[in-house]
């Protein structure tokens, strides 16, 4: 059974990040408590330790670099499982105080993943202004609030704790930026099958073995499990082994699911189960279609299932 | 649960066949009634029609001809089940009336199959002698025994109903041609797994699909069954659909086989069962080293199960 | 250079087989020398002894059960090439004397292949009449010429021989069995592509290795190459290995087939080529339509060559 | 022909950083004019716009969390190879004003990767120290000398620059943390194969099609070619596409990768060749033992052209 709603959250900080933005699009979060820590282990180890219920962290991103410490804390350590995903697109203001006005601009303060994600429209529209690194979008926006430099690229929420106004809104090179996060908790039976789901994996293999990777993504394909994202890294013990981090689509209650996992777990030198949660949707997109190749839905496996036990039994047919 | 052990068998006659020498090498079959029949088909159709319990018929030899016949019977109508196979090293004796030596041969009598199988022996002994054809081995035999012919090529078991006497025993020009039968019955449970089984399966696949047979072969390999014969046959249907006969090791009671043949259920057009029976075991040999890939042992499959159910109640670790 | 065309051409006999049929569908063999044959071995031998060009033999047969002789024949020895492929329909003529008519017949002569295949027929049409065995087709029209049975069932060219009347044609249970004969010939290169030709391959692996067929299966699905007939045979040397023989859709000369056959010959034990030779066609029927699976044409390959030579030499993009 | 040896170099920048430190290994460099940019999109664009020959910015690192950049800018764009690699083992030093010691140490600057990879360090050993974010490993070094704070967590060359003395070397939570540097040039040929080289390649795939990502390592595992690195990222195009990051073991110049890469042009939406480069080898090092499973040596490939070439020309064996 899932264990008890989560009351207590942390979140990668400081306030005003895309991490704190992420959490309160859960409806539970908006009414926890909400507490932001300086860095992902640190996250990770409140829950571990039940100073909270669960962690808002990135864990894919295009600007925020942090993915690798997630994924490693993931699968190391005592077990956490994620619960749910959003996924945020990634935009940045440009912040000015009240009166200033694009051509006044001569010292942007910026983090450098967003000076990074917006180089191409600073240099169009404020071609002579410098970009000072800051630590984060609120230091950022602290700067510009205290006078130091002219504009801050930052988050809305930062230049409006900082009662900045914009001067541009959305800035992004490349507008389907997004970063994912997940908020992970404690070990617990997952969340029910919404027939959009996501299943998170970290799977541990020797190296050197051309052909190991084939054969894990063979126990998924032959029963028709798409998978959305794959990842190999060293692993943290050093000996000449690899994790694999992969989503799938699908949930771990399924048949299909279900009998891959066994295959893995037969296969491989271990998997490490990260969680079975709904699929991320933009607040008012459409379900998507979900293509399942033939011979893979739940009524096939049923199917398959019963006729094996008439076989056994002698009464084919 | 299995069936009443048979005990009214038939067999591809006449009387002398190899097909009557398989069948005697089976315990129940020396107690039981055992009636020639004059082809396959109708072999099969008597068991089907419950006039006997079980009909033994060849599925795979050198000097047979007959495999496909008895493929195409097991794959269309009724179902049928194996339930034992038996493998004959196939050889001849050359047979003569008592007195006759081997310079007086001048004609031999033989069916096409013995003579084939023996074509370089009698190259290098009887060089001069004529090849006279026969309906069967006991034809062979009783055209010598009434005087037509110097010498047949034949069975033991023929050239002594008809009180011949063998100038040569063993004749092979290659002394591993085995011919290999199998008992059929009407469907039961199988009997229980011994450890060193076969099952054997028609599978039914739409024609011109590259790669649907890899499909059906990756759901045996991925499962570290070893595949020990496979036949493609145009499907009867005459429908654009190929049929596949294999043979694999393993029994269906087996939770690795089980799995594949759910996997083959979901992924074919069809799938037939033909049984699950112990491999035919030389009188005196050694049981054979079984040798499973990593993972695919009995034991992997009970892991991977209740490791499946740890982490779906979210007990994982 | 593909040979010069053959111009004394075997068969399996005695005349009037379905062999000498199939050969006579062949306009070279019609202006050529046709001689029949007691055995498949005598037909290679006859070939490879250069006291014939090329032998017709079968080699896939619903009635033939020649084919494990042929395809053995083929695997070992000095190598030979198949250059042309035969299909037949399988049906037979009922054959009587003159002015016999059906109520008649109490005795059918034939050999029992072909009663295997008309069974239900002559259980519906004549179903008091006795079958009697006969040697092959030519003997059992001969019995019925010489007065000894009332009718024979044998091909309509045997009937004719010995001025036989048909009472009925075209009878087989089956209506779709056939027959495939091969005309086999000494080592040379084979003719150029048609479009729709096929190529036969025996491949021996070690035994006992699950998944290496699966692996033999996955070089030619990789290329798009459609397999059109397998078969397993244990191999004659008795050694624990296996012969598979392959029949796929393509042509030794066109790329894809180039590279799966250096796959097939760098992964497994051996590989013999058996032939590329033009897909038989029935007369009048259409060609068929060439499914080819995205990025396996010719024009797929020469691009994708002409690709790594830009990136060999820098030149990308 | 491999171009011109590079002797304009950019590095991602400040002054002090790993990448400078890769970049100093590299013989070439030494000599060369080495050049730091704020940002991995200005390194490679100096590169494209021919103001650099060569860049060094990292590609996966534990700590960088850089990469996303770096893969995403060479998957897009005018077209860079990777000529070279270098695996830095990624440790800090605690560096001090001369004569400050532990115990004085209240306030550590780091830049946040480097505090997060020193966080079990830094609480045995100054546990009651605040750690204050910093912009670079320069910054805080910077920060320190100038007797903001009592230490910095930096790089040995960021220490010494700034006359900052070691209280801690090589600190280290995980002591295989490393971070892979790639140089990056315009497109040329390779350098010749060592042996024990590196292929990088960015391949696009339609989204969504469970067992495309293992069709392409079909592609490698069947030549024998081993993976060593995978990272899928949503493509930037945002249509549904995926890109594969792949590093697998092999030069574009050995005939099994040059066969892959064809089967890969031709089986997946597109590929784009990244580099073939020497593996990074640890300074006295030993040449590791490369793995080729059978069949997949040069020799094999070479035996089974000429084999191919015979086959075609009718003279087999």
């Amino acid at each position: 059974m899932p264990g008890v709603p989560p009351t207590r959250f942390v979140y990668l900080g400081p306030e005003g990040t895309f991490a704190e933005q992420a959490l309160r699009t859960l409806p539970g979060a908006q009414r926890g408590e909400r507490t932001p820590v300086a860095t992902i282990p640190e996250a990770l180890d409140a829950v571990r330790g039940s100073d909270a219920d669960a962690a808002m962290v990135p864990v894919e991103s295009s600007v925020g670099g942090a993915v690798g410490v997630t994924l490693d804390e993931l699968a190391e350590g005592d077990p956490l499982i994620i619960t749910r995903e959003v996924v945020l697109p990634i935009s940045f203001t440009l912040a000015v105080r009240p009166g200033v006005d694009l051509q006044a601009v001569a010292a942007v303060a910026a983090h450098p993943q967003a000076s990074t994600q917006c180089r191409r429209w600073l240099r169009e529209h404020v071609p002579t202004a410098t970009v000072v690194e800051a630590l984060s979008n609120a230091a950022a926006a602290q700067a510009v609030a205290d006078g130091r430099y002219d504009a801050a690229l930052c988050t809305p929420a930062s230049a409006s704790r900082h009662r900045l106004v914009a001067l541009a809104e959305q800035i992004a090179d490349r507008p389907d930026a997004v970063t994912r996060f997940v908020l992970v908790g404690r070990p617990a039976a997952p969340l029910p099958a919404t027939g959009d789901d996501v299943t998170s994996l970290a799977i541990y293999q020797a190296q050197d073995r051309p052909g190991g990777l084939l054969a894990v993504l063979n126990e998924l394909a032959s029963r028709g499990i798409n998978l959305t994202r794959i990842e190999s890294r060293p692993s943290g013990e050093g000996l000449g082994r690899y994790v694999f981090f992969i989503d799938c689509a699908g949930h771990v209650d399924q048949p299909r699911l279900g009998e891959a996992l066994q295959g893995l777990r037969r296969g491989v030198f271990d998997v490490r189960f990260l969680g079975s949660y709904p699929r991320y949707r933009q607040p008012g997109a459409e379900p998507p279609r979900v293509f399942l190749p033939a011979g893979t839905s739940d009524a096939d496996f049923a199917d398959a299932a019963a006729w094996l036990d008439r076989v056994r039994a002698g009464r084919q047919y």
